[in-house]
């Protein structure tokens, strides 16, 4: 398969190597990533398969067309492309679109990749650890969610030595609530529920974990919680949700499929509209990749994919749950990492 | 001017919000500004103006459609729409290209955008001086640019309360002289000098400064310096050729003329082949903004535009040193922020 991508991931997957001003085309027996002079002599440092030549470029799409002209069937993703490239392009070369289609490639992972995912959630696992004893032996009584974010950021880089995979969500009570919490100023006071979904990259893999906890001056990242009645009502149906549709996922079932297992517990529990968005999405050197799961996605699950499953429950104006692991097809079932 | 966006700064230039699914239509009388149910409650809170209309979607661009049709003369960026998206638009609407069409508008700074740069930029430096006095006040060596700039980010963010406008810049001697420097393991002893190129967001506006000074168990970022014979002798061109070019700046000039100011003073002390990069850029919403500083603009430098000064020299594996303030052109003349 030919095609050419200037995604950062792609090209990092390709190469062992990306920049903000790079493309690299596969082509027949010897690709090419091109970028300019100031990126040239790390690529060459990296890039050690010998059928991907560096080509020094000042303009980087002049120089794609002189390599592709001639060349049929050549691969570009339309969603990741600009109109303004694109018509340069398209001038000279007759490019087929597909969208996506780098995810596709990548969507079973190789045994070196889950040994990385599992590693960076591993560290991820750590730093929640580091985080609810950072909250439970200081006075946070009063501290606000920018606080809390900016803590839980120190305790996720190991200061600063891993990059983040997405910005962190530490949220209290009804701020949970808001699919895209953003930090507030609002105070955590004793007996608030704090929802934290957060992540890491090592080795530029991704990891993604959600826990939903209560703050009686102590607080622990861990499934098992006590919480007030009315929200440990709600909290135990998001578990056990979460918890059958990691026990009942299987490989050659629909994604679909396993959202339904999750959805269809909630709904019957009677929140299905308090479930709002799709169980999972499959993560890897994005955090977003395939598969998706979803109510709608035909997907046939298979051996070496990795994704999340994330059901919750959201109420306005009131509280906010969700349970968030990742797990790795294996032996046709679904293994927690 | 009729237009369309989904750039996040140029929606909230237009209405005071913005989110990462939404666009914005320009029209008539009426404007549009259309998003999916998550924002719509935040959107109707925070877009005061009358004459734009909050749409709630769930398929953006056929609502976009439905409200366009018809109507002549809107203007996009085909920098900032993707193939995908334009193929859709384009069966039913007959659209305007024209690249960067949004900062154009936003080139000139008005009164209430000056005083939030110039508040940035105020925080900013506050934060260039807790973290030089962190420097100075704790046992630093050995520690690497990786810690160096985790604590940067403490400083720069007040513990989480400011948003950074880019990636901080924390380099060390050689490290400096890559014009893209990411932090390494490379530690930090008596006698080094360090790059330091930093900025934060106040009510979303960038700030943007750099200063290069040395560690001699103590740090100052002030422009004046007491470095080795050697490294002084280039620091003095840098900081000359960026006092030159702030003070002989004037509103009529080219921006191409402030360019040749600094690079022509480097030039002449035999440093031209090390000053790789352009003099300046604009900022506001957007870090990097109009006009741009470079020796090709041929942009007319106004009252009113404010614009980074920032010449540098790098020499390969030895030292880089860079010298960046903010300006806003006034009366003619450039002022510091």
């Amino acid at each position: 398969m030919l095609f050419i991508t200037n995604d950062q991931n792609a090209m990092f997957y390709e190469c062992n190597f990306s920049c903000d001003n790079g493309i690299f085309f596969k082509s027949n027996e010897q690709s090419f990533f091109i970028t300019d002079s100031r990126y040239t002599l790390e690529a060459k440092e990296k890039i050690k398969n010998k059928n991907i030549e560096v080509i020094t470029s000042s303009d980087l799409i002049t120089d794609l067309i002189k390599l592709a002209k001639g060349i049929d069937n050549i691969i570009f993703d339309p969603s990741q492309i600009s109109l303004e490239s694109y018509n340069k392009i398209s001038q000279t070369l007759n490019l087929k679109a597909e969208s996506n289609f780098h995810q596709k490639l990548r969507i079973i992972k190789n045994e070196n990749e889950i040994k990385m995912i599992k590693k960076s959630q591993e560290l991820n696992k750590k730093a929640f650890k580091n985080f609810a004893n950072f909250l439970s032996n200081n006075k946070i009584n009063g501290k606000n969610e920018l606080f809390l974010n900016f803590k839980a950021r120190e305790f996720l880089s190991n200061k600063g030595k891993y990059n983040l995979s997405f910005d962190p969500i530490v949220a209290i009570n009804h701020n949970a609530a808001k699919p895209h919490a953003l930090p507030s100023k609002d105070k955590i006071k004793e007996g608030d529920i704090l929802l934290f979904d957060a992540g890491i990259k090592y080795k530029r893999y991704c990891s993604d974990m959600t826990r939903t906890a209560i703050y009686d001056g102590n607080i622990k990242f861990t499934k098992k919680q006590k919480m007030p009645k009315k929200i440990q009502k709600i909290y135990d149906i998001v578990l056990k949700a979460q918890e059958l549709a990691i026990k009942k996922a299987r490989s050659g079932m629909k994604a679909k499929e396993i959202d339904l297992i999750a959805r269809d517990y909630i709904s019957n529990a009677g929140y299905g509209k308090f479930f709002t968005h799709s169980t999972g999405h499959g993560i890897g050197l994005d955090i977003h990749e395939l598969p998706i799961i979803s109510y709608k996605s035909e997907t046939i699950i298979e051996d070496g994919m990795i994704f999340s499953i994330e059901p919750g429950i959201y109420l306005d104006n009131e509280i906010g749950i969700r349970i968030e692991d990742l797990v790795v097809m294996k032996n046709g079932k679904a293994e927690i990492l």
